[in-house]
């Protein structure tokens, strides 16, 4: 079995974003420098945000600029506004993350926006971006911690709209954690058989244990670009308790195990994952570095034991 | 969709066998008494191992006898030996859960038997079972911890002899959660094919994160019957760290989330799940209970926010 897959490693952006503390630009820095050798296909390095709304990553332009950039990788960054697009080409961003979210109470709480008063600024985005790469993240893709339920039409709408603009990718977002593998599947379906000309991305949340079994749902289904954060630093502001993307090390691991080319260096991903908690100051969700691979092997116990 | 699944609740034998403090008696017979009435298809009540061995489970002929019987549910127990025959049947076990390695180092290790050692007695022990239910469970299915890869024709062969015995059902453990999806897949599927008169269950443990993404494997290959624990206890006395079966409550909200019936009120086994932390006396690592279930609505922050 082999159908690459391609990583979006996001714990910069979407881990750092909500931890309690400041993250010292240096160690941003470093971290992105000894993630780039592993091959990932791309680091979402920051948000050029409002330094108020998200003052964690007020470094994002020192972070862009401070970084070694290893050909090959896609250095991107969440983009909410056209100041965020002139921020970001500024310090020669490779690709532009837009962000919006389907369920308007999300929008409103997160961008002050409602889905459509989004599209319409990602039209003016658009227009600021020249020849950059661009990419659309539609949040509570699979569901609303306000709303509940996002119907599929409703997404499927958006993203027809999003392709519209001329933007290069898609990616749907399940930011609380509430989509389950059937959904994932069907959703993902429809929006590969309707848009083939978008290159598709899922970003995926553990937070009630469905994130590896989501993404075997998605890659099932073709797709073959999945956002990961790792340590599975993470979560939404929104819904405390909500934490954690999916690892990038347990998914890396997982598709290595099942014959599924990630085009990333497991061994020396968990050698930087490792040490993760110590730039954060706490302990990560991630299994793989407490657990070893499906390879380690254990002594035999004493055989009068 | 929907084809419902079959849970059997393996906490009480594979989660506080491990666990470092003996659990009461009666602590053991109210929280299975607590989970009877959610219709649970089968609970693990214990295991009729030697005492000296499972010094945790040394009360299971007073738990088996102690719990309330809901009709319906199947109480079954974990039996390494003619000796466990005779006192699961002297204290009226349901079904007898038979137990043997894949892996000849696990077995001796586990067992002090090598594989065809354990089928030999498993012979012996039928002759004792009169009309009384039978499940083999092999562990080590999906790979060792001191050996590593077990073929999969070994485990075809071992089900073979398994079902030639007059066995009623097999059970395929991945003891120290090393299997991945592709690997549950095929060789649950080569199991169905050859053995369609055995009920087969799989057991699976959520050591590398990849508990639930397995169990979506072993569904898409027809498994309809499935172990899972508690707050996801349970572990391996021989790899440290490979903590954690699946845990019930993530499987049930998994399964019902995708429109598959479990037959499984969850409402209720949240609220029994509730209760294990305080009976163990530390953090499970169960994921629903804590973020609750994908229905879980979050006020909308202050609009000012």
């Amino acid at each position: 079995m082999n159908d690459r897959i391609y990583i979006n490693e996001v714990a910069p952006r979407d881990g750092f974003q909500i931890e309690p503390v400041f993250i010292p630009t240096a160690d941003k820095i470093a971290l992105i420098d000894a993630l780039s050798p592993i091959d990932l296909a791309k680091i979402e390095v920051s948000s050029f945000t409002s330094p108020k709304a998200i003052p964690t990553l007020r470094d994002a332009a020192e972070v862009m600029s401070g970084i070694g950039r290893r050909p090959g990788v896609i250095y991107t960054a969440l983009i909410p506004n056209e100041k965020g697009v002139e921020r970001a080409l500024a310090c020669h961003t490779d690709e532009l993350n837009f962000v919006m979210s389907a369920s308007d109470s999300h929008g409103q709480a997160n961008l002050h926006m409602s889905a459509d008063q989004s599209l319409e600024r990602f039209a003016r985005m658009v227009d600021l971006t020249g020849n950059t790469a661009t990419n659309a993240s539609i949040s509570t893709a699979f569901g609303c911690p306000f709303e509940g339920v996002v119907e599929p039409e409703r997404v499927l709408d958006i993203v027809q709209r999003i392709a519209a603009l001329g933007i290069d990718g898609v990616t749907l977002c399940d930011t609380t954690g509430m989509a389950n593998p059937s959904q994932v599947g069907a959703l993902c379906r429809q929006v590969i058989e309707r848009h083939p000309e978008l290159t598709l991305t899922l970003h995926l949340h553990n937070t009630r244990g469905m994130g590896l079994a989501n993404a075997l749902a998605g890659w099932q289904a073709g797709v073959r670009h999945f956002d990961a954060a790792l340590g599975g630093l993470g979560g939404c502001p929104f819904a405390p308790g909500a934490t954690g993307n999916v690892c990038t090390e347990d998914l890396v691991h997982m598709f290595e195990q099942m014959g599924v080319d990630t085009g990333v260096d497991l061994e020396r991903l968990l050698v930087v994952a490792k040490r993760l908690q110590s730039i954060v100051g706490h302990d990560v969700p991630g299994q793989v570095v407490k657990a070893g691979t499906s390879q380690r092997r254990y002594p035999l116990p004493d055989a009068a034991g």
